[in-house]
């Protein structure tokens, strides 16, 4: 649930973009954006079955949030200050009526959530609608956060803090990645993490070249790194950290290797200021690791804005426009060489008036266990 | 991963819609479906970031799989028999090249699948393409499972009901939604399951008149029932459970709904037979709880097919088609009275070529605690 201060002004900054892009009404279907406009939550998992619920429509005069009979409660009890409207009938059908008892023409939508199929049928709802594209506005409305988003970033980052404290003291020689997986997972629920952020990566020596690799069977050993990606979900607010550490002494070339990860990322941080461009940040990083003449083994962006979503606005790379105080992203360089050995170093940043800040605090330097 | 013959038989049938729907290639997005034609897996969480990695797109001589750097190396170990193309570029700029090399003029897409704005760039990604929704034929592609499916659906329903069995020893009065929803978690991951099936409901009284509430601090207590909704993930294959159980004797009043419930299950569970249509076998239990006058209770579809997804075709209250030997699906009647109680009883059926089989095993008859 959120408070009514911060519905009220997001709905305000919402409302901002209804003049700006001269919008009769707009139409949210992003969980994410959901929840952060009206608190009502759709539950992981519960994506498939929920149906429309909780799709918020929004007028100069009125904000509704859509529901079928299954989620009415739940709605009425989590989006204080909202409309709850029960639904029985396929969405384009529901917004039919709406579109025309509240004589809408122009409204904005997110292309990149509606299904093709589901923009078509909304778009011949009505004679005269138009459906305009909205996804990049809608996704910038929640990169600044404000100070309970921020309280809420503080405490998922520091609980994956802690649980790396944690997993220091539970990898030793023949624990396999999963265990070493679930052993997180359990840690996070022990310790009042909603959820986990997102399915934890670990991989043992030269699997960690994969970036997206999953857990399997393979023990930790003696001489090889062990990449750990994970996170953590409190207040629907996201963490995400990497550490790479070495079981029993790394060699001269896996501690080179380490170090200049571990440049790179430090060359963003020192690079991100109020005013300086996503891609430059990036860009800032990647010299260091072309400059080894490794460029081609730091196969992808920087790092990504994090919030409600693991993933959302300003993703680094492609950002190019300036990136402002308020604004949370990962830092994450990498060095992936096939069948040799990935090693990464990803933490949480938030963007203040005088310049970044660790909301990661655990340990960036090599560590051997 | 999935052997030989299974890919050789899927690709088939796909091909097949090839000529039944006048198709130069089908394109296929939905990680399910991706996942049971190639045997690549996108994992839990990972939805966000793969991109479209995995993405198929199969001709009448080819079949590729699309992936970026990040999944080469394990597109290339889980899709035997697939050419893995590496992708730079978005996907309407690589299929615009792909398109004019296969000369490739009329494309099956998923409209419920891809966002509008992918289907729209890939539409205009080469001159005279038309891209077809093929989301039935290939929703329907997936609804009748073979052998190996089978033992998987057998090897997931077996471990849920050994699960629930382990529940009646923990659930007791105090015990909170949170605290069972969280062990039955952690006893699947104990036990051999790679994931929960979807987010577990727990619900104690009154609350589990909220169809698809959400577990909170409420403590099971004497004289009320626990819903709990729940299943797990074995080799990528879901069950779906709901058992509604009593803490301490019921009332007369309870006993009355819980046996209507369960005997609008055994209606529903009896007109099961090849050839008989989803919509009759909803029907058959929905006149059981209409006759007692609770028709508005029972407030959504009776069941819906499950594998590699916990919902997939047929979803019976719509599926006026006739169910084939080789479904499976869920069959979960409910009564839902706000401020007084929720029951639902929830079993996963095989329908054979001698008629429908158990694939939940745990008691349906009303237990007390």
């Amino acid at each position: 649930m959120i408070a009514a201060r911060e519905v009220t002004g997001r709905l305000g900054r919402l409302r901002a973009l209804l003049e700006s892009e001269q919008l009769d009404a707009i139409l949210v279907s992003r969980n994410a954006a959901k929840r952060y406009l009206s608190g009502f939550v759709i539950a992981r998992g519960d994506e498939a079955t929920s149906g429309y619920s909780g799709t918020l429509l929004v007028t100069p005069e009125r904000q509704l949030l859509l529901a079928d009979a299954r989620y009415l409660e739940q709605a009425g009890d989590e989006a204080q200050g909202w409309e709850v409207m029960r639904t029985t009938r396929p969405l384009a059908a529901e917004l039919a009526a709406l579109v025309l008892s509240l004589r809408l023409r122009r409204i904005g939508a997110e292309a990149n959530v509606l299904s093709h199929a589901d923009w078509m049928a909304i778009g011949s709802a009505a004679p005269d609608l138009e459906l305009v594209p909205l996804d990049a506005p809608l996704a910038e409305l929640r990169a600044i956060k404000d100070e309970v988003e921020l309280t809420a970033l503080e405490a998922t980052t520091a609980l994956t803090d802690a649980c790396f404290g944690h997993l220091l003291t539970f990898i030793r020689e023949g624990i396999s990645e999963q265990e070493i997986a679930w052993e997180l997972e359990d840690w996070f629920r022990r310790h009042g993490a909603e959820d986990l952020a997102f399915e934890p990566i670990v991989l043992v020596g030269a699997r960690a070249a994969m970036p997206h690799g999953r857990p399997g069977m393979t023990p930790v050993r003696g001489g090889e790194p062990v990449l750990i990606d994970f996170g953590s979900q409190v207040d629907g607010y996201r963490s995400d950290m990497t550490r790479t550490v070495f079981i029993g002494e790394p060699s001269e070339r896996q501690r080179e290797l380490y170090a200049l990860v571990l440049a790179a990322q430090q060359a963003a941080y020192d690079a991100v200021q109020p005013g300086v461009s996503g891609t430059s940040v990036d860009g800032a990083a990647r010299e260091v690791i072309a400059a080894a003449g490794l460029a081609e083994a730091f196969s992808h962006g920087l790092g990504h804005g994090i919030g409600l979503e693991t993933h959302e606005a300003p993703g680094l790379k492609l950002y190019a426009r300036p990136l402002r105080p308020g604004m949370v992203f990962t830092l994450e360089p990498g060095i992936y060489l096939p069948g040799e050995i990935g090693i990464r170093i990803e933490d949480d940043v938030v963007l203040t008036e005088d310049g970044p800040r660790w909301l990661t605090n655990a340990p960036r330097e090599l560590l051997v266990i």
